[in-house]
């Protein structure tokens, strides 16, 4: 075998165990559909041709797998009538052709590229990813005698001395671009399944004189799912491999458990993070920062020495700059906060840029939408937004400008300007009591009246 | 033995362990008693009779056991005493006696009805519930010879051959109504704690020629509750069975372990729940809503499509309709929000109702206490409440009407009408430099102040 | 050897692998720096001495050690070299000498009180802590013969019965003090790393006919952290240890593995607290006190029977009486709210006291920081504040006064006074639609213009 490579993505299941109306290759683990982590694996091998292979039907598989084709399993006969399905799209092709699948997100293109060596470097028509199972019962069993695979026994058809053995197929397979519609063709269907097993292409090269090969990876990554549960189980694994990369990148978590990564989330050394952080897609977070205990982000780049939660939800869109201060029952959205700026407390910043070193008041509320449009607020630096007040966007405060506590703002505030938008206090004094006995008389009413009822 | 079936349930342990003021078998699992759980997987056999056995003085115990009547076990002379306690309560019983434990809340009824199954197929007056434990020592093992359970075992009086078995008792009995009050009458207390064994009644009827089976369920039912340590341990079983039970039915868990489910939770396929999602009493969730991260949830109905979260709070007497978007640091009570109604941020909306495709900006509070009374706000569909607002209960919105930010309203507003209550903006030029001096010169005096004390 | 004690803890270590520019035993556990659990431990023992090993230039660590002396290792030559650089300052002294160290924060007092007994008793000029370890392949295996530890053998010059051993060393020694000169100067550093080890001075002790014993201890004790990893095992061994202790005494934890606390958090009995609670330093809470879901509390004491959260965050300095109610999205900092006094949802509560049976409504500010200066709210028993208030400080608000709702305060209300700060509703019937064409109008321009950019 010889470059360039092809792979064929199967991804054709139906996933029934999973009661989902979402195709099963399209539930995602780590804030991303399992298809894309598998496709993301492959693409690190500048492939030639990908391939998937789909049910009828499944276009939003077929979409998932853009720009590659699909193509489509007529009805659903087993994993060698499936890759049979990928032929007509690798016509031409002679190079090594990789069979991984859709619903093994965890797949590292660390262990494709081994096998695609291995194969190479024997001569192998036929390369297969095993692992040491832990518990090797529902596997195939790969037979292995001097270097060379000799066949794939499923669990059930074993003798005593095969069910001993522990290493057993992953699924993951290389065949030889040039031999593969040989091969797949000679697969048979005797069996009570009526399907056709890829495993058999095995002993098929083997009784033709080519060469096989096993190749072990961890079991970790071939985990499939198929179930909810499974899900779940690949998602803990995801999540214990980016938090393990973290910390060893000199992050710090009190709690690596309850931190919830994505695949794209960057960290920078010295980060500090609370127990019970998600972090949503595209966040970036630069030395030094600390995120406090349950706080939800998601596309935000947070700088240097910044200091965010706890309690704090950060939007997609948002720019927090050098030791900037975020903190509990605040959210941001599309927002831009500068250097040294602080929202320390309950605010709501949507659609805003906030200068250096200004100051948001607790129970600010920038009001930037009208049930139509959204609108921007644009604060200078240096402002000083008094508590519980309304910015009604769009609406501009300039450099150095106050606002008093308690305000609605509704029209721009030029530099160095002090607005206010509220009541004048009144205070009547000795009025709580007759007030009180009013309330509590209307409160015995409303009683009698449900009373009744 | 035959029907009609009778259930004893032993709740007179003293809990000192706990070291708690409320009775043990009221400390809650997964929202409710441990007794309560008990109790519902009695109550699935449809016993004739359930007696509860008690401590003196064990009203709140007793009140548990209601509408069953509870037995007082004088004083704490061990196991055999406790049963013979609710022998008046079974007088004219002689179907099948079933003994359980109060502080046991994972036994499941599937356990019960094979170890009654069991002992009516083999005519047997005593039935024991066995389970293979991982670690015997602690326990009584059963000694079983030709499918007949011979005797039970203390692990302190085991010889070297019993102690190598594996097979123990889990304290859960069947025995004959017929002949239960001479078999416990033979129980002696010829023992260092001078108590009165139920477990001797195996060898008691053997001896009577009585035949006797052991039945084995799974380890994780039998756990009992004596301290807070093993609270949590039941506690996080029983999450693990409602967890995987969820997921078996379709509903996605990003992180099972830190999704918290009550006995009751009822949740349709292709539903979705970030991590850190609790869900109290009374909570059904439609197909297809999503509950972010960080929610606390309880006594509500949500409907299909419907997003929460991520920090909502949702407190009883709620009703989330289609499509509906609850969003973070939004606390909901007794409240109905009906089909694509929205509440994205910062609202505390307590008695009302909220009619279809409305609106509630950020930082509305519906003002239901005056401190007497509560009193109810009723939107109707399409309304619009600007941010910032706080409608005073009593009060009306008519349909299609807009409340600006920042307003304080406390009459009705008609359908269709425009309400404000709000000063309208002030600006002074240049006045916020003079002002921060005011204040900064302030901010120094009270510091000199503080120095001087 | 007999007393005094003196102590030496090595903290010289560079702590690569943690990549931070924070110095490896500052790194905190359960809320303290490593050192500080360490000197803790240390410090129950009463030494008369304790003497700190730090890196050249490490003042932060030597800060850590005050009032202890640090001695600095010049160059990092192995640890017999480390506690060769303590040797100055242990001039004179001639009880034992412990060896512990800085980057192993789980080390009890009772696990160094037993090796120095067990010295005493022998007679021994050198002691060893050591562990049964799961995997021993990393350590140094213990060779101990009749009760005398002949040698440390490190794994990759053990043969095939030492190998065998599972008893490994801690590193922790204690040395007598009247020989420990001696003792180290007779280690060489004829290895590969041309480093001085201190387990040679087992080999160097025997040699020379004095007695040396291996003492055991828990293999959980001797974790040490070189990586974030290592941190977070280390953070959860530790949480794993308070939690334990908490319960024990009588606290409900629903999720134990989801409660953090600190290594001060005091805990009453029948303290229930739900998922997800974060305990900062200096946490007191009373019998019955109830902490909900999703807390983040430090710096206050909690009374009998009080009730706190779910989404409570309560900052230092503050004291929250008996049956209090803290509710959703509150805030609390260095506030003293009284017996029964409640603020049930939303609310920032800076710098303030707030009288008995008191009530905050939601979306209360008490607006406490100007931008230059922070002032006190001070509340009487039996005051009712109306939501979406601003109190403005510094204010005092009598006691059984009422502010109504939607209020800005900024002068001192009387007992027994009604104030008001708001605007009077006005409601313009039929305007919402026009109003609504208009805003839909705004949005519909600013899209094109959007369009044209």
């Amino acid at each position: 075998m010889k470059s360039p490579l092809a792979v064929v993505v199967l991804a054709a299941g139906a996933g029934t165990r999973m009661k989902s109306a979402l195709p099963k290759v399209l539930h995602p683990v780590a804030g991303k559909p399992m298809l894309a982590h598998v496709l993301a694996s492959v693409a690190r091998l500048k492939p030639a041709k990908v391939v998937g292979v789909i049910a009828p039907g499944a276009k939003s598989v077929a979409k998932a797998f853009a720009p590659y084709p699909a193509a489509v399993q007529k009805r659903a006969l087993g994993t060698g009538d499936a890759v049979k399905a990928a032929l007509p799209a690798l016509r031409g092709h002679s190079g090594p052709v990789l069979v991984v699948y859709g619903d093994s997100p965890l797949i590292t293109t660390a262990s494709l590229q081994r096998l695609l060596e291995s194969c190479r470097k024997a001569g192998a028509s036929v390369g297969v990813l095993g692992f040491v199972a832990r518990d090797p019962s529902p596997y195939g069993r790969l037979i292995v005698n001097g270097g060379t695979l000799e066949k794939i026994v499923e669990s059930k058809d074993a003798n005593a001395g095969e069910r001993a053995i522990d290493f057993v197929n992953s699924g993951v397979m290389c065949l030889d671009g040039a031999r593969i519609a040989g091969l797949l063709g000679a697969i048979g269907n005797d069996n009570v399944k009526r399907e056709f097993y890829l495993t058999d292409v095995v002993g098929i090269a083997r009784a033709r004189g080519l060469h096989a090969v096993a190749v072990e990876g961890p079991e970790a990554e071939f985990q499939g799912v198929n179930s909810r549960a499974e899900l779940a189980a690949a998602e803990r694994a995801m999540q214990q491999r980016l938090r393990s990369a973290a910390m060893a990148a000199g992050v710090t978590m009190i709690d690596p458990d309850t931190v919830w990564l994505s695949a794209d989330t960057k960290l920078g050394n010295d980060v500090t993070i609370g127990p019970n952080v998600r972090f949503g897609p595209s966040v970036t977070v630069a030395s030094g920062a600390s995120i406090l205990a349950f706080c939800d982000i998601e596309g935000v780049r947070i700088g240097k020495g910044a200091r965010i939660g706890p309690f704090t939800r950060i939007r997609p869109g948002s720019d927090v700059g050098e030791d900037v201060h975020i903190g509990n029952f605040v959210e941001l959205k599309a927002t831009t906060i500068k250097r040294g700026a602080k929202a320390n407390h309950f605010a709501y910043l949507g659609d805003s840029e906030i200068g250096a070193a200004s100051n948001i008041g607790a129970g600010t509320i920038f009001v930037n939408y009208d049930g139509y449009g959204k609108y921007r607020t644009l604060l200078g630096d240096d402002v000083f937004i008094g508590s519980n007040s309304s910015l009604v966007a769009p609406v501009r405060i300039g450099k150095g400008a106050n606002v008093t506590a308690g305000s609605v703002i509704t029209e721009d505030v030029p530099a160095g300007a002090l607005a206010f938008g509220r009541a004048r206090q009144e205070t009547k004094k000795g009025r709580a009591g007759p007030l009180r006995a009013k309330l509590q008389a209307r409160a015995a009413a409303a009683k009698r009246q449900k009373g009744k009822k």
